[in-house]
């Protein structure tokens, strides 16, 4: 397996570990950071430690070797690498009461969905204590949540987002060559900004819109008369409302303008029905179709 | 292959013909019509006979022997089913404009997405000529149009929704069945307004919302910032225009409820994220969720 840093910019190689196996710390043993170490053994030889708040998902993780070992304060200062798979708020204080043992040459990065709140703490925190933040937003998940539902190939294909900040260059590069290892199909490099506005549209408002729609009188009744649509539509409507309200919500003002466009485009629609006139409702509604071809969707 | 109708109501029996051999005509060859056709030549031994008002997909049809011949007036006279495979509109015109042709002996059902403005009229035909009419929609579909894209088992496990109105039971029986042959996993019972009600939540409200999810600003950017929950929302976009605007016209009362509905619960929702109370906006999430666990989802 060839890992390491090659050609250019090679000046801050030296502050990374560059032999082959790294030592991991995956810190939130959920749907997200159990995919990540279940994939990290499959498809890599890096040694893999988990911490975790509550012990059984960690006895789980040891029984299906998922990890090899339960990561402490002292596993912390000799990692190359630390994985934070928990919600926003928790991975802030995570690191902020972690930050003394993480070592200088070690890579924090984060999973969160949300990263204008997150990622300038994050960063600040490691310039104060030396070590490197790169932010990163695995686009995979499931409906249901918790290790018992992660998956060494739920990143399959899935883009990585990347978000180097003021990282170095090659801090970067390493957590995206580990994403490929583990089986993204891709990586994006975006700012905190341009992630959040276009998360608020890509994932935020599917998830807002499913619950809206469920909570129409007719949902309990729909058996027999829905088919794809109303399965796709409603599917993330089994959301974890712990988790996507503190992302709502630390991600405000970009979902709220998604919200409103969402309603604004409704009521356009809803405007050309009640007008009635056929051939002005099918110009409408073909632009659609014209943006998803235009995607080669 | 047992057929025919057996026990209670036989007092009608003789109306409709008995034997196992049916003579079908399917008016109309796109995705649903063809699939049809399709579908009966895999699972039945019935002969089909299909009629189309362009000629390619009637070619097509017999080239990959979804038909047994081009139906005429005159095997509308013999006909023991005729199946509107049509736009709605076009639906009750072909069958006014070919009424005098239809046998008595002939059960007429249609394929379309709403009820209420049609069922109606096609009883009141079949009442004039003699003939019969059973309300039809099977809830299956493709983002796709057209013969080309039609399957022998796109029914597969699908719901048939029956729309019975006054039809004698054994004819509504007969096209269950034939339902049943063709791969639908169950049969539904609704009259069109019930149909309708649920027809504007399940299917119709989900393209409303797919074309106005499609018109955010942010969308051709998504590439690489989206994952399931884009796809899901967006994937019925694809729309076919003419179709959805005269089906959405002609379902206007329902339909304007359910969008109405659904801005209400996207502006409760919203305002849960301008208020910022984590904790109220969970608990209002939790009941999406709550709603989709008790349909079983």
């Amino acid at each position: 397996m060839e890992r390491g840093f090659g050609g250019e910019g090679c000046v801050l190689v030296t502050a990374y570990h560059t032999e082959n196996t790294m030592k991991i710390v995956i810190a939130g043993l959920g749907i997200i950071g159990g995919s990540i170490a279940k994939a990290l053994k499959k498809y890599t030889d890096h040694e893999i430690y988990g911490i975790n708040r509550s012990k059984a998902p960690l006895a789980k993780a040891l029984e299906c070797g998922a990890i090899d070992g339960v990561g402490t304060n002292e596993t912390l200062k000799t990692a190359d690498m630390l994985i934070l798979g928990m919600y926003p708020d928790a991975a802030v204080e995570f690191v902020k009461s972690h930050a003394e043992f993480i070592g200088k040459k070690c890579i924090v990065t984060d999973t969160s969905g949300i990263k204008s709140e997150i990622c300038p703490k994050l960063s600040s925190l490691a310039k104060e204590h030396g070590f490197t933040f790169v932010g990163f937003h695995p686009m995979a998940g499931k409906e249901k949540n918790g290790f018992d539902v992660s998956d060494a190939d739920l990143f399959l294909n899935a883009s990585a987002i990347l978000i180097p900040g003021d990282a170095p260059a090659e801090a970067v590069k390493r957590v995206a060559d580990l994403t490929k290892k583990i089986g993204f199909g891709r990586v994006v490099y975006a700012t905190p900004e341009e992630h959040d506005r276009m998360i608020a549209f890509t994932s935020q408002l599917p998830h807002v819109l499913a619950c809206a729609y469920v909570f129409s009188p007719q949902c309990p009744k729909h058996e027999g008369f829905s088919a794809g649509s109303y399965r796709d539509v409603s599917r993330v409507a089994n959301i974890n409302a712990s988790l996507w309200s503190e992302l709502f919500i630390e991600n405000k003002e970009p979902l709220l303008l998604e919200i409103q466009t969402l309603i604004d485009n409704l009521k356009e629609i809803k405007e050309g029905i009640e007008k009635g006139d056929r051939e002005e409702l099918a110009a409408l509604l073909h632009q659609a179709r014209v943006i998803k071809e235009a995607l080669g969707e």
